[in-house]
């Protein structure tokens, strides 16, 4: 992952800590639970932005570098990755 | 798509037809709501794991040309319809 | 389900079922794969606004009457019903 | 929510926010990509767990409350929430 890269999604993950502690405090003082949940979801969708800019960045980069190179095998590997990634968020 | 492929995906859409003619029957006879819901996510179950067969056959074929052909446009252009399909089917 | 509602679930399956035949065809005539993954997205899009209406006329039948009736186990159960939903259907 | 209950939900939440450090390291790191998506996997997974618990606190306490008291208004509000809560986090 490029400098660039590295840096925009550390800053996302570190907004995502700061909304988890924020909810904590939410639940501690009681807030009502269906405001809870709505700030999980919004915290869910930040994740699923990152999971993209990583997944992206990796397509770009050890994806195009296995496809293109002369190893059947590594390319095996990285198409069997992506589809396990498929698997484990697609919906159902 | 090979034959075996495509056969393997239009007997299981043929299978989820099928399904959902079940589910219209369920409703017109009043089955309880909560049936109806759980037959509905086993659709979508099963439509998942069509979607999966697929995107597996894309990535062994055209992804696959594509990223290993000498035409940066069209492997730019696979990679965003990967991303695309990330988006519009990963959870949240 | 009152006859109105059960029409609209109805209908919206017989499209569903309509939609699902159609990417057969596609499917046969060699449609690019990520157009048939695409029509998938849109039908289970289109199943979720069915469950959705479901479940909408289910809070508002079977939930309310359990739960303003003197039975506590049945209001147990509905609950664990909602609850079994949210887990199949939620995200991740 | 109950005390114990309010302390589970947080203590899992605190769990969350170790592991979204975590994969900052990871990231900073410059950890296989495929990795880090899945530790983000697992934390979605983790905050879905949170939202069941919460929701299931809700139901069993401030929607019973709802629904077995004289407010018609206050039942549709708890009932329109559920209806929300599903239409945000079901799959598609």
């Amino acid at each position: 992952m490029g400098h660039q890269g590295t840096d925009d999604v550390v800053r996302r993950l570190k907004s995502v800590e700061g909304h988890v502690r924020g909810v904590q405090r939410m639940v501690e003082e009681g807030v009502y639970c269906i405001d809870v949940v709505n700030q999980i979801v919004a915290i869910q969708r930040a994740l699923k932005k990152v999971s993209s800019l990583v997944l992206d960045d990796h397509l770009h980069s050890c994806v195009t570098d296995a496809m293109r190179g002369p190893d059947a095998a590594a390319r095996e590997r990285v198409l069997g990755e992506l589809m396990d990634v498929f698997e484990a968020t697609a919906k159902v």
